[in-house]
């Protein structure tokens, strides 16, 4: 690792990740704001198309010296869905489309996604300092690339044996994902049921399994969870939540003022706004669609079916029938500038350190 | 809570309770070690008889003159559950007895349990210092007169909402249960599902939505978890599965090996083996009765059913038949005594703590 460019998270003023959130949440201004403030900026480019990477990436550039990353969703190529099952999916939506004045009559999308191929070639020639990767698990070629590029890379798991792979393939870190984490679940070796484990629980067990720099991840979304992160052994920890109402943050005004109304117990873990399993505020959406989950085609295709929908919702400010991505620890997530919450993160970092730094006289 | 014969979590030599693990578990030479070592023991009597309650709470008091606690479920009187529904569920249980040499044709229990009512008026009789409920909610007179009793009461939650049920009750302290945690869960007011929050995002909002001290419980078994729930907010952290190994711990042989074979996504949640939803290692047993689990009678109905077979099991050395509960960082538990774990608890808890105490120069 010496040799990488991004000098480890002992270089970092502050020892906070924003998760890379895609759909546009983790903008440019974001991104800097974050690596500005000491912590390190991590733009979310799994739904970007290769040009639009140069464009952010270029910004970034511009708005910061620092360093930050760029996460990508590691997939396989593009999907040719079965048109049945997109048949079925696309009818399933007409009564809601019709809901948002959007045409019941219409034909599905034909156009599902980005190609992770085309995204990672673009990836290498952009040669940011650090890059994630969420869903899967690169191979040996991808990984050589990146390393070749100088890039630092940071594999997303959700176990141990997770873990063990990237490891294996070389990555210079790991990100522990807890059950508690917003957005999409990252499992790829597992039956996603199986390894939902607790930030609490995940995050110790990991740093005994590999030899890697451990960031965690999930629920944590104040100065008091990054505390706990590093007594857990983590070097850092990654927020996402706590940024998703930020000044800065690209969510839409109907997702920021849904997160500032929930609390504990209003997140559900489902697959039918995107096709994969991800973390978000419970809606009516989502119990519409609950009872034919196992039926809807995989991520992107779905993603893709319910674009038109949630864009119309968003713009309503009808947060029931957005895709509102959260983690389990809404109820801590500010509206707040992101330099702001950054201060604050330090400031609660530093005094919940000093409540973990146990001593009985 | 001035008045409280139990001075508060301040004047423990360590911040760390002993969860009130029932079957057994928590035998008075395992809670009074713990208290001993500066800890806070906690015998769960959730499947004690009265009798039972004054001869483990006389041995704890002749072991230690530290303060201790006492555990039980809160529920309902005892059930006359639906006789076709207990034949059904017999039925299923018919080739598995076999299976150990139990009679196929002996008909079901028809002792479920012990009587709550009976137990808490023990209870107060007994006065522990310091008493704690799990499943289900006290009614005031209940509180009132644990309090004329002189005892400090705590409340086990798994969301806001049940922790400030308790709060308007009169508890001096709630117990915050993350979705992390082994054995039952200790949901009251809510599906079970939709309040599976992890301990890293329970803790704050909880403490944020109280005025009570919070103790932290879910996934914490060494003292980095420890140190992450003093981070968090809590004022301690109640361990069960780092005592499950434990030379003192009634834990059979075959539960105790079982664990030390486990790891990560190891864990279920499920309700076949009692009746109410708890986590434990996979099985399959667990895996054989999955499918039936709806139609399966309440606790602690099932957990009649299935008592021989698990109790055969367990002579025999068979964890695929045991019902083993355990939390979901069950990698970290050990095979030591209780004096030794508390004692590596607390290097631990300090090691992790100056972690925590986050500077960066």
């Amino acid at each position: 690792m010496a040799d990488l460019p991004f000098p480890g998270f002992d270089s970092l003023p502050l020892p906070i990740l924003l998760a890379p959130m895609a759909s546009g949440a983790t903008t440019p201004p974001l991104v800097s704001a974050v690596s500005d403030a000491g912590g390190l900026g991590c733009l979310g480019c799994a739904m970007h198309a290769p040009d639009a990477m140069d464009r952010d990436v270029a910004e970034i550039r511009r708005l910061t010296a620092r360093p930050f990353a760029v996460n990508l969703f590691v997939l396989d190529e593009l999907q040719t869905p079965d048109a049945e099952v997109v048949t079925a999916a696309w009818k399933l939506l007409r009564p809601i489309r019709e809901k948002f004045g959007l045409s019941a009559a219409a034909p599905p999308p034909t156009k599902f996604g980005e190609s992770f191929a085309a995204q990672f070639e673009r990836l290498v020639t952009l040669r940011p300092p650090i890059v994630s990767f969420t869903f899967g698990i690169l191979n040996q070629g991808q990984m050589d690339a990146l390393h070749k590029a100088g890039c630092y890379v940071i594999g997303t798991v959700t176990s141990v044996a997770e873990a063990r792979a990237w490891e294996s393939l070389g990555a210079d870190a790991i990100c522990a994902q807890g059950s508690e984490a917003g957005g999409h679940r990252g499992t790829f070796l597992h039956d996603w049921t199986t390894v939902m484990t607790g930030t609490m629980a995940l995050v110790p067990q990991i740093v005994d399994a590999v030899r890697l720099p451990v960031i965690a991840a999930g629920g944590i979304t104040d100065g008091r969870g990054v505390a706990a992160a590093l007594a857990l052994g983590a070097v850092a920890a990654q927020l996402g939540t706590a940024f998703l109402r930020s000044t800065e943050c690209g969510a839409s005004r109907t997702w920021k003022d849904a997160l500032g109304r929930a609390g504990d117990g209003d997140t559900r873990v489902t697959r039918v706004f995107s096709g994969r399993h991800m973390r978000g505020l419970d809606s009516e959406l989502r119990r519409a669609l609950e009872p034919f989950a196992d039926t809807l085609p995989g991520y992107p295709v779905q993603l893709a079916l319910t674009a038109e929908i949630r864009a119309a919702a968003a713009k309503a400010g009808n947060a029931e029938y957005i895709s509102a991505g959260s983690g389990q620890a809404v109820a801590l997530a500010r509206e707040e500038s992101a330099a702001t919450i950054m201060t604050r993160l330090a400031q609660e970092l530093t005094a919940a350190g000093k409540r973990a730094n146990w001593a009985r006289n």
